[in-house]
């Protein structure tokens, strides 16, 4: 049964996981800094985001949807700034910072 | 209509963020520095995890039950460490360590 009290729940969810995961996304965009970033866990991450994104569709789900979509633009950001930092030569696989700029 | 390819699709998913998460846990608990992780931030998507799994379990969704009542052991773990490092006085909130010890 679906009622308006479980679509609330799903929703409040949707919100508080995903306000929690955004200021990561804000800091690393400010600071340009991705050394303390696993590649292997975000990507991993973001893939799941991804894949929880398609399920929440085919389920018809609005709480896993709205929930991964949302949380899928900050997770890309992220991904983005560290293969970029990586591909750059600006960091070393499994390393820290070479050093800036 | 549920089928088993959408099933093994949320599953799946449930996996990918269910491990990329364990290892912020492991460290933790490995190092005992908690003086990265935000109260705030942490107590927020710890308190979302409680919320999924809650909603879940009322929509019986075997992929968002699973993932969620498994990723609540490493961020219950973590957000118990942090609350103990700052009742203990190992550090201050908002800011650093003040030493180990």
């Amino acid at each position: 049964m679906e009622s308006i009290a479980v679509s609330a729940l799903g929703y409040g969810a949707a919100t508080l996981t995903t306000l929690s995961l955004f200021p990561q996304a804000v800091k690393t965009v400010r600071s340009g800094d991705t050394s303390a970033i696993s590649l292997r866990m975000y990507g991993l991450f973001t893939l799941g985001i991804l894949a929880w994104a398609a399920y929440g569709l085919l389920k018809a789900d609005g709480p896993v949807i709205a929930a991964n979509l949302i949380t899928l633009v900050p997770a890309t950001v992220v991904l983005e700034r560290k293969l970029r930092a990586l591909l750059d030569g600006r960091e070393r696989r499994g390393g820290g910072p070479r050093g800036r700029g």
